[in-house]
């Protein structure tokens, strides 16, 4: 079987157990770097800004990121204290694209929630944020890096930056008017990253475990990947916020933080791969591609 | 249900029956643009070029590409029509990344087919070959664009290009040595494309239908996506080439053609999305986000 060596160097964490495996030769790995982390180079979840979907088959954990989307973020909050999201259902899943779920026929009432927000596309460049920029040109801004282990756009010249629509994101649906997202549907990120969408939608956090459940579900015939039959729809038995459980009950997730210099390490890592399977080391990384660690801390 | 507008502007196809829905003022879009697309702007697939993979699910149509990688689409093609693959599984499938068949236990014989090939990670440029750039830079190839439809990075200096691992797309697992892929064992891209692949592995075609029966199969719990049991792998029943079928047993697929004006046109609408929802209309586009339409022609 030929098959464990050509993809370990391209997980993040999945690949530690493999490293063994072939050790490259005076290489450093992005497991290597990992491996000499100190618990200061990683950030705990707030649980605050931690969502758990509850789904028949097992719980999606997601991360909200407030310092993008303040307002949406609030309003999901709220959306899931009054229970909102409790019994609704996954109604599309798109081929190398997005799923989705909301309230399908509008039945529900959005508690106080408005059913319009600001649209929180963006933010004005937060010049007192630490900015870990990649060193290569993007296809789609200006400048691309981490804030606070967020992959981040960035137009110097507009003053601008925004969450990038990559795999496992989470944003808001809306309609055609930009104030029109409420946070009452949401989607997340299935395929390669449309980063078309970016600027366009207010992306509000990201998936950090279970999205397999999410990315294996059949997809929608309809047009868009809807579902057709209610039948087909996915249900959501709850959405809880982590803070809302006793301690003893929530998971503590960290993610590495991209503000020390163990994350540039692991950055360049990831961009050179020196391991000895590759014959071309890379040396050029894209935002979607430089995916943040995830683990469960103690 | 405020979804049916804010991912039209994405797709290429599937979109068309919603263009009815919101139809943007003056604003020309990809729909628009295959709308009037002539019988010429397309091109059939060859049916020497076109596998069938027939699962427990249906069916998965393949394209081979051997003006990029002859070696291994000759041995693809002779271990097909020894029936190699015939009652073999898919044995892996990571999430965000690939999945993968072939023979787990090394039993079968590959017949005349060598066990290793030269790396046909890319190959000389070919200056007769019609090459439609696209316009801005990418983060991993010094040119990227298309010829004969195929998505394709090029590096001008180094005279070379190759194929790029976009969603869907189709390649020959391989051990260390760069020439140990017999094409005995493949592999099909189901997530965010992982480029840093590219140049390193050979990429021999795409799935033009039914990735869905792939990229929704559970993802694989071992190291790198494997299954842990060989209950969970996935039969094969076959893989066959269309041309060995009758030709009243072939599906007529066509691609559109990318040496055409009007495949410019198409990427001008995909890199411009004018569209009622857009905001900001990107005015950028990377390979991957730029798929080639696909339709079954008469």
């Amino acid at each position: 079987m030929k098959s464990s060596v050509w993809l370990c160097a391209t997980m993040a964490l999945a690949c530690a157990a493999d490293a063994a495996d072939k050790p490259p030769a005076a290489a450093t790995s992005p497991q290597d770097v990992l491996a000499r982390s100190a618990p200061g180079d990683w950030r705990a979840l707030d649980p605050q800004n931690t969502l758990y979907m509850e789904l028949a088959t097992g719980r999606v954990v997601m991360e909200l990121a407030p310092a993008f989307a303040p307002i949406h973020v609030s309003a999901i909050r709220k959306l899931v204290r009054q229970h909102y999201f409790d019994g609704l259902n996954i109604i599309r899943a798109q081929d190398n694209y997005v799923v989705q779920w909301g309230d399908e026929e509008n039945k529900r009432s959005l508690g106080g929630v408005s059913p319009t927000a600001p649209p929180e596309f963006g933010r004005t460049l937060d010049r007192a944020a630490s900015f870990r920029p990649l060193q290569d040109p993007d296809v789609y801004a200006a400048q691309t890096g981490f804030i606070d282990s967020w992959p981040v756009g960035r137009d110097p010249a507009k003053s601008q930056e925004w969450l990038t629509h990559c795999y496992g994101m989470l944003g808001v649906g809306r309609d055609t008017k930009p104030d029109s997202g409420s946070g009452a549907e949401l989607y997340v990120v299935i395929g390669h990253s449309p980063r078309q969408l970016d600027r366009n939608v207010a992306l509000v956090g990201r998936v950090i475990q279970g999205i397999e459940l999410l990315s294996t579900l059949p997809r929608g015939t309809a047009d868009l990947g809807f579902y057709v039959k209610p039948e087909q729809y996915v249900p959501i038995r709850s959405i809880t916020i982590a803070a809302d459980l006793p301690a003893d009950e929530r998971v503590p997730f960290e993610v590495l933080r991209s503000d020390t210099a163990l994350f540039g390490d692991y950055l360049s890592a990831v961009r050179s791969r020196r391991s000895e399977w590759f014959v071309e080391p890379t040396n050029r990384l894209e935002i979607c591609n430089a995916r943040v660690p995830v683990r469960v801390g103690r």
